[in-house]
């Protein structure tokens, strides 16, 4: 089935995740391992992005170290302060960095992706995240993590109180008349005084409306809660769909959500997570894909499987299926995208522990595709074509060689086809995003 | 009297005041009224700082919009921000941004100034304050400005906090052992565990320690409670003086205070404010600060002069000297530095309420020199020999042009008597500042 919304746009970002979605990825022989907390990986990457034409780099981030730090690489520098690293070493690629909703403020939040639009000249994105994690809640003054409908309304107060700032400015409040020594109108600019369950912010903001009028709201939405934030303000949704059916059965149902609150259809560009693992044959590819997984050690890989599925180790047997019909973790606190996606993966392979992990390619719950470049591009056009998806988060099994290997192998076969842009046809996040600029509610 | 701690090294930053110190710095010919959020304003100012060998590029900040915003330029990109922008634009100054320990946390702030330290290779600092403002309050959550000890208790305990978290990784926590698999050494990264009065933080953080150990901390205390901030916590005070007396008497005392608290006598680099109006006479210099005065509306230096001293306006009257023995302002909960520093020059001056605007260029409570390249240099020596100042924070009346005439004036008077350098030694910031490199506490 073609959806009715044809001629739609496909849209790649690239999740720089340190040195790569494999866990291994540090360990390969041409990686750096310190890539992790180096300026220059992350540059280069972007320049990579830029030179291919996609739409943004996403960044990820995590408000607490993670776990199993011994055998892995990790989320480590702050993503604003490296975006607008980025936004000075790349003039066109989109910038979505990771913020959270629970550990900071929205005045303060609102100001650095504001700065980012400007310095970047209209590039940012925020991905908002509520941050289920109980590490993060201890470094935030807290003994416990909020409860789940706290933590999304909460989330959305706070997502409406940054978008109210961003609107405090009209686009037309700064004058700089100098011969009449008029610097703004006082009168375009205007407190919000808000006053909700959580916040209390007078404004105004102390900056101009951004070029983008907002920096574009990215979102991850999975939960009933988490989709009806991403309904209400997610622009971009960045989801882990392991199968076809479902990834269009999500979309269609986010797409519904936007449309009841006053959205339109095509307000939400749906962007599932995918790992690529490229060879130039098949079995080079599986071949690649076995060594990168050989090079995670197995307690590594056990304990994360364990972690996602919220049971002990030593109940998953490594020759046996995943147990099924689980308890959500953390009694439903949680976030559960990846245990969704894990234990469906488990139920529509049928593998056992140990080769699930191999078709998981280290366990993420997202998908994962091993192949040549002409079958990742069909298979991305056929999500593409499908309806279950707008577009992908790339995820990389090795960065920088795996984005190389894509836009070198993947990324012409998209262009000859016609689905992917072969030129930037404007200069900001939205405009890459086919997203119109918000107008500034009087 | 030459102080016994010779031979020392002066120490120059410049603080990047938007578009200028003058009020009216926005509306001379060739300025761009809208610099105060161009990116490119404030690459162009750190380029040339640093092709002067500059220690560093300061970046003041609020947490709320200033008043008066009708007739004059704002600070307004957020410094992290901005500073990382600047740090992919240079390659040796150091940047130094403004955050508050009142409206952050310290889980937050520690991480934003490590990867700012980390991505500029140990170039960055971190201006400690604590917010005194009203505004800056309602922007938070709350109806009233913080006690003024208990906001610097807080400021003391969240400078620990952010210290141990920097703290957290051993230099040699990571391994990157390729071939072992092992990418850190978790017994080499600690919690933190703290849990005062403000704050619970566990840890650890989620990043390597710092190429500095701890970026430098910079801070401008200048009450009893400012001061004993700046002698447990400071590295470099950005201090108000107006005269050669109170600023060595501020000096030593802070010197005697850090002592108190196991530092040694050079830990702390005082730097006072320096406003700079360059002429190639005395006679020009004169005339351009009269012009750039007679630019400011008279409406605004009065409310300015008004706010400072916590009075109403109509209680200045212009023909007169200031009203003196006022108390302080706020019931004195707030900062007082410009209070002190505007009365001061009221008193030592006894000129009337205009003159003394005109006197200190706009009326900021910082010290203004006006006159040749040579004078200015002059200037500057003496007070740096008679022990009132290590260096100095430029505030140049015009950026850039303010800035440009210093480099090229003062600068290379300053080299030829051999008090300032002509080529950076080392690549950190502590390395321009003669500080050394903290040790982890084990």
């Amino acid at each position: 089935m073609i959806t009715s919304d044809a001629p739609r746009e496909l849209h790649l970002n690239v999740n720089v995740l340190h040195s790569g979605f494999l866990p291994s990825a540090w360990r390969v022989p041409q990686a750096d391992p310190y890539a992790f907390a180096d300026i220059g990986h992350y540059v280069a990457i972007a320049r990579m992005a830029e030179a291919a034409k996609l739409d943004a780099v996403f960044l990820a981030d995590n408000a607490a170290i993670a776990d199993q730090i011994q055998y892995r690489s990790i989320t480590a520098l702050e993503p604003t302060v490296l975006l607008a690293v980025l936004a000075a070493s790349t003039s066109r690629i989109g910038l979505i960095g990771t913020a959270s909703t629970s550990y900071n403020e929205p005045y303060n939040i609102a100001r650095r992706f504001a700065t980012l639009d400007h310095v970047s000249r209209g590039r940012a994105g925020w991905n908002i995240v509520t941050t289920a994690d109980l590490p993060s809640a201890r470094n935030f003054n807290r003994d416990d993590v909020p409860e789940h409908g706290a933590r999304y309304a909460r989330g959305d107060e706070f997502t409406r109180v940054v978008k109210d700032l961003w609107d405090s400015w009209a686009d037309d409040a700064f004058l700089g008349d100098k011969a009449a020594g008029r610097f703004t109108d006082p009168r375009r600019i205007r407190p919000i005084a808000h006053e909700g369950e959580y916040f209390k912010v007078q404004g105004p903001l102390n900056l101009p409306r951004p070029p983008q009028g907002h920096p574009v709201l990215v979102q991850a939405g999975a939960s009933g809660d988490g989709r009806e934030l991403a309904a209400r303000h997610a622009e971009a949704v960045f989801s882990a769909s392991i199968s076809l059916d479902e990834a269009r059965a999500y979309r269609r149902d986010l797409h519904e959500r936007a449309e009841r609150h006053g959205r339109g259809p095509r307000a939400i560009k749906v962007l599932p997570g995918l790992t690529t693992i490229i060879g130039d044959t098949e079995a080079a590819a599986l071949r690649r894909r076995d060594e990168l997984v050989d090079l995670i050690p197995w307690e590594y890989s056990l304990n994360r499987l364990a972690g996602t599925l919220g049971i002990a180790p030593d109940r998953i047997d490594p020759d046996k299926p995943l147990p099924q019909d689980l308890p959500l973790p953390n009694g439903g606190r949680g976030n559960h995208t990846f245990f969704h996606a894990t234990l469906a993966a488990g139920r529509r392979t049928g593998l056992t522990a140990r080769q699930l992990v191999r078709e998981l390619a280290g366990g993420g719950g997202h998908r994962v595709i091993v192949g040549t470049p002409e079958q990742i591009a069909d298979d991305i056009e056929h999500w593409f074509r499908e309806g279950a998806a707008d577009g992908f988060n790339l995820m990389p099994d090795v960065l920088p060689e795996g984005l190389r290997a894509f836009v070198d192998g993947v990324v012409p076969i998209l262009q000859r086809r016609g689905i992917f842009r072969t030129e930037y046809r404007g200069g900001t996040l939205r405009e890459h995003l086919g997203l119109p600029r918000p107008a500034r509610r009087d």
